[in-house]
């Protein structure tokens, strides 16, 4: 999607030349002495992908550029990569141990390589090390605004406008947008298995939707707020989580008697925390940390919101985030987006910020 | 404001040096042989001015620091901005011609000094002319996320996260408080009059809150979206515009019959125009302004909304936007905010922007 985004013709696009793409069979990069005016045959990639072929039988049949095919995706970025290109990860998220994804950022942001992630999973494990590894260059980037609710802007308002002037005192959002339309659908009467399946139908929900509907994917989002904007060592395990899939119909039709709706809510509330945080020698690494992420209180779970209310009427596929502040009172932001298009537009976004452009 | 924010000591603030301050008396600065380390005394000016004090009046009692007077603010800035240092302006907003706040941003630009603007005269009047001035110095920045909403960062996520990748089809927005807590008010029955009473009881309404009601703040609003987020050359005449003044009670009641709700809605729309824009040398260029312009309805005017709508649920101080564009889809914004402070903190967000704090 990235590729056909840069693609478009209809309006000016920066200049970027891409030099390796890869999926999970491996990789092709342009030779080493390619002039790298073009890079590689986007055109023709994509309509061999569409056709369902895998990168690795990739042939370029008009040979007018000389493709180096890849095994190994980490291997293929370790040869192509250099300092001042940008390494773009949308790779799935793996949360065992990071996986490709988490790897291949890992030594890109150890060479300076500036990076662009839709996948959560080097964030939620990684932030730490891969925002030290990148400030060692001093104009090496780390960015990722699509990785919290795709083309809404959540990472880059949070950090940017809001944190570097005040103090956020609350974060909640509605972040996972299959387990709000499951959840807005009920409520109008329709049974979970069944808003499910039309989720899947209309292309929002994957063929594993479980850790979307147990809060794993939001929490995930959470996490990444805590590091980049609350500026807390959150990991996974400090957000207290709880899923939707135990809500039943009935449930919910007891929520509407009062005007109320469920709705997948994170938060990240900061609570009055006098423990000194003092750098003690017995203290170890973790309770260090977990004295710092005990200033704020971090959940996912199914929260009754009045069903006029800002979370109320996110419906359907839309995703929100709310952030109080003691200078900027309560700012709210929503989407609605259905395709995969707005978060492959926030990593073309972070590469303009990147370029400057 | 601004001083109040920078004086918090309860977190980090960016070294800040305040070395020169104005009111309408005239200005005071810190002597040019001034280390600057501390800058002028903002504590005592502060006092000095709770106290109904003018500047021009203001004398050092301590006498720890030289204090210069200055009578006319254009002068003092002149002869203490360097290139490097930061102007900003608050003055009040003259459309006639600028005021000193236009003559101070277009010395300022000039000279590379950075500028951060609440003022919005000078974007309405020469947006053009300060950026085209200010892009002549490579490190030059010309900011100004509070003249919009206030603290919400409507230019800065228009501008930086959205333009910068998709074709922005529609920005519309609830842009002035004081009309729209008149006519949240009006909608629970409350008579016009009193409602704009009850404005200035809180606060939020000037002595004469003509500009507000007859729509030309949100116009003004308007053209700076038109020319920092959609890179229009919009005039203020270029803005089709209506104010609130005539609606009554009884409109706003029939409204309610069809759950509606009135709103100061300001409006620009992307239009088919085939119109070719050549570089045709019979055209003036105001001609050739008007043209580009034509891409784009522009308008503010009191707009039915269903009560339940998103700018339907804007209400008392609520402010909002939402940018329809081609790859991000629908992305809304809004803010609740009741005091100055969210306006002075935008500010020195753009400071800490400038100073890459």
């Amino acid at each position: 999607v990235f590729q056909l985004l840069l693609m478009d013709g209809a309006r000016p696009r920066p200049n970027i030349c891409v030099t390796a793409v890869s999926d999970s069979s491996g990789g092709i990069s342009v030779s080493a002495t390619c002039t790298c005016t073009s890079g590689l045959p986007l055109s023709k990639i994509l309509s061999w992908k569409q056709a369902g072929n895998r990168l690795s039988d990739f042939v370029n049949q008009d040979s007018d550029s000389e493709i180096i095919h890849h095994v190994d995706t980490m291997q293929m970025v370790k040869a192509v990569a250099k300092p001042s290109d940008i390494v773009l990860d949308a790779t799935p998220v793996n949360l065992t141990d990071g996986g490709v994804g988490l790897a291949c950022c890992r030594w890109a942001a150890q060479q300076g390589v500036h990076l662009v992630l839709a996948n959560k999973a080097p964030l939620v494990l990684g932030y730490r090390e891969l925002l030290h590894s990148s400030q060692q260059f001093p104009v090496s980037r780390l960015e990722f605004s699509g990785t919290v609710c795709g083309g809404l802007p959540v990472v880059n308002v949070g950090k940017r406008d809001l944190a570097s002037t005040s103090r956020l005192d609350s974060v909640q959002g509605i972040f996972n947008s299959t387990s709000n339309y499951i959840l807005s659908r009920m409520a109008n009467g329709e049974d979970p298995a069944d808003a499910l399946a039309h989720a899947r139908t209309v292309g929002i929900a994957e063929a594993d939707a479980s850790l979307d509907l147990q809060g794993y994917d939001t929490a995930n989002k959470l996490v990444i707020i805590c590091n980049a904007v609350l500026d807390i060592p959150a990991k996974l395990c400090d957000v207290d989580r709880e899923g939707m899939t135990h809500l039943t119909l009935s449930d919910v039709k007891e929520a509407a008697k009062s005007g109320q709706v469920y709705r997948l809510v994170a938060t990240a509330e900061r609570i009055e925390n006098e423990i000194e945080i003092c750098d003690n020698d017995v203290d170890t690494e973790e309770e260090k940390r977990m004295r710092i992420c005990s200033r704020f209180k971090l959940s996912v779970r199914p929260t009754l919101v009045p069903s006029d209310s800002f979370f109320g009427q996110c419906v359907d596929t839309d995703m929100s985030v709310v952030f109080i502040s003691d200078e900027f009172e309560t700012i709210s932001m929503k989407t609605n987006e259905k395709g995969v298009f707005p978060t492959a537009a926030a990593m073309l976004r972070d590469c303009c910020s990147i370029l400057k452009v």
